[in-house]
């Protein structure tokens, strides 16, 4: 049988090279349609392929489980990632050109086969904790820049270990949930005192997420191959950020209200055995990380992310960053590394956040923050528009994808718009 | 009928005036015993009376919903506050002296009275979210002037609101589990650069932990009101701490591995109802709070705590630290009010940390930071024991009880051992 991330393979199901779904890919998400209970399913093309009627009918070995007919992956991602290989594998099977099973049932194709404008995707799954890292150097080092100056940008720590935090779990939202602006404590360099209200200075952060499918033992550290084979896949992640709420707030405990408000994932998790074909060593880390963070693969991925942005007066979106995940310092395997590295349990939902991801150019920058240099430099859009930081109405879309040969594999989009506050 | 609070009121089980768990307290917990699974019970004198035994029995008005079947408080805390208090004052009146139905009824006495001696103690809930506060100005001024001087001691942020962070949800443990001492980087100020290794600064901190009983939305914000009846009950906290691994790692983030390898809570809940009596008002707040933050009701509580300490070459516990709940600057009902502000959604099961209790005198610092005063005063125990930070073998014992007249209203105690890294 050919391996499903073949470039070779087709499906019965037409896909266009510019699709992010092709049979290569097969990514997993919790969606409903035609009155049915939100279930799992796999995005195809222009379709999306129910899971929950496949397993009802017989067609997975492990039918009797029932993992499909969940609101959520987690059941599914707790079988662990031989079941997470063999499961993909049967499903390129399914929708492969030269397999007749489900191409030539046309009563089985209705019933699985559900167009993808026809369906409402949900969370993927539930988030058991949210860390969010911070581990792109570009990003921290315009931070830094921004902030404190050229000489001192890297804190002295950043380059020993992925600098990460707790962020809120509650609040992690699919693609497509509208934004409340938050309100929050605001205290301008100039006021003597703080005041409570809307957040003036609202930002978004392009960052991946990684979606933790296995747990681990409280006490019990990780090797680098041991935190891979706990990795179920990727979504995109929107940390949405108030950093007028952030400068006040975070001094010394951390981001807390600032970031608590939403976060935005797309709703399709891409398998890491689907981003396999796009492996590649990470920038050289300088100086050598301590043992437990050496790497013996190649843990980064080739994958290009693009940010657009639409204020409500205009008609169509503006790309306002374009970059690439390859950028990453610390890689999503030496974050979860260091996240068990004292004892600290994993959980199946994990989710752990990139850290904003920009690159080297200045096109490549992952924030309104750096975009915008602190307010200094506004971004000017079609029609006149300016922006420092996000204002109401304006609708932030996100989209990524690894290219290979003639097909991509991609995350599809999170969108997510600004509504004011009350 | 009386009310639950009533300090007249006994029971049928005689009681001990020291005993923590008199008829006006009733805690909530989840045990096992007599072989069968885990479910919920409430502490009365030497016993557990086992909750769903009686619902099983057809003894709650709600019995067909089986809250109390389950290994968690959970869905018990999901039916509201006017749940709570009917099911307290029923549980009241089955204890009460004067009322026959369980008194004189042997066989039912025999199935859901087990000596609290022959039950093992659980989690008492699943902890959705974990936030730990600094919410104390004595231990924020001390730990100021430790690390920036007197005249800096307090971060200009701390008197204008509660501050908190994200803390790690997954390694909540019940008292009693043991605690290894994690591992982390660590760079003392003499090294060029970090090396990994067991932690060599191991902190207890002394808090209060508030169970969140009712869900708020996203976006929405709390009145004082609506914080204070989403509360459920407060457990004792240990929130464990790495001196050496938070020093080197928390800027500009805040805490992440030196907080993430365990924090330990009390089995017993007890309810804010119980606590009711021993209600007072806080310290003076000045400058005074933006208006979200004020409050029209005392939220503090008069509740005595102790920590004890016992080296494995020591015969019995010694007491380190004794102080007081009432001291806490910010409220928990403050510190909820805060954590919903930005639009930040609670969850059924949400634990928030006090924050470290410490009290005006030196008797009453709540951590070993504070009591060996980073480590330059040793603290001298039975024996010529001396301890700067806890070492392997030491058995931590935090006890916490509010003092009513002739009865106490206690927490039972949160216990932890520390064994070695491996």
């Amino acid at each position: 049988m050919p391996h499903p991330n073949d470039p070779k393979l087709r499906s019965f199901i037409p896909v266009d090279p510019s699709s992010d779904f092709p049979i290569q890919n097969l990514p997993y998400g919790v969606f409903s349609a035609r009155g049915r209970t939100p279930r799992v399913g796999v995005a195809i093309g222009d379709y999306v392929l129910d899971l929950c009627e496949l397993e009802q009918d017989g067609r997975f070995a492990f039918a009797e489980i029932g993992v499909f007919s969940q609101a959520s992956l987690n059941p599914f991602m707790a079988l662990g990632p031989k079941m997470w290989s063999k499961t993909r594998a049967r499903i390129s099977e399914l929708l492969r050109y030269d397999h007749p099973e489900l191409r030539d049932d046309e009563g089985l194709r209705k019933l699985v086969l559900v167009p993808i404008g026809e369906v409402k995707l949900h969370m993927p799954f539930a988030v058991s904790g949210y860390t969010d890292f911070y581990s792109s150097k570009e990003h921290a080092t315009n931070v830094g820049v921004m902030f404190r100056g050229k000489d001192n940008a890297l804190q002295p720590n950043w380059l020993h270990m992925p600098i990460g935090y707790n962020g809120r779990a509650s609040t992690v939202v699919v693609s497509g949930t509208r934004v409340k602006r938050p309100r929050g404590q605001l205290k301008p360099p100039s006021a003597e005192a703080p005041h409570f209200g809307p957040c003036k200075r609202l930002d978004f952060e392009l960052e991946m997420g990684v979606v933790v499918g296995q747990a681990s033992k409280m006490g019990e550290m990780l090797s680098e191959q041991q935190a891979e084979e706990m990795i179920f896949g990727f979504v995109i992640l929107n940390d949405w950020s108030a950093r007028d709420i952030q400068q006040w707030e975070y001094v010394p405990l951390g981001p807390f209200q600032a970031k608590a408000f939403a976060t935005s994932i797309s709703p399709w998790v891409v398998t890491r055995e689907a981003l396999e074909p796009f492996r590649l060593h990470g920038p050289a880390q300088q100086p050598e990380p301590l043992a437990y963070l050496r790497q013996a693969q190649p843990n980064n991925y080739a994958m290009e992310l693009d940010v657009s942005l639409r204020a409500s007066q205009m008609n169509a979106a503006q790309t306002i960053c374009r970059t690439n995940f390859k950028y990453m310092y610390w890689s999503s395997v030496q974050q979860l590394v260091h996240h068990a590295s004292s004892g600290c349990a994993m959980n199946v939902g994990d989710l752990l956040g990139s850290g904003t991801i920009s690159g080297p150019e200045k096109h490549q920058r992952g924030s309104l923050l750096e975009i915008s240099w602190n307010g200094s430099e506004p971004v000017t859009l079609d029609g006149g528009v300016t922006r420092t930081f996000l204002e109401d109405g304006d609708s932030l879309v996100m989209r990524g994808w690894c290219q290979g040969d003639g097909y991509r594999v991609g995350f599809g989009e999170v969108e997510g718009t600004i509504v004011k506050a009350e």
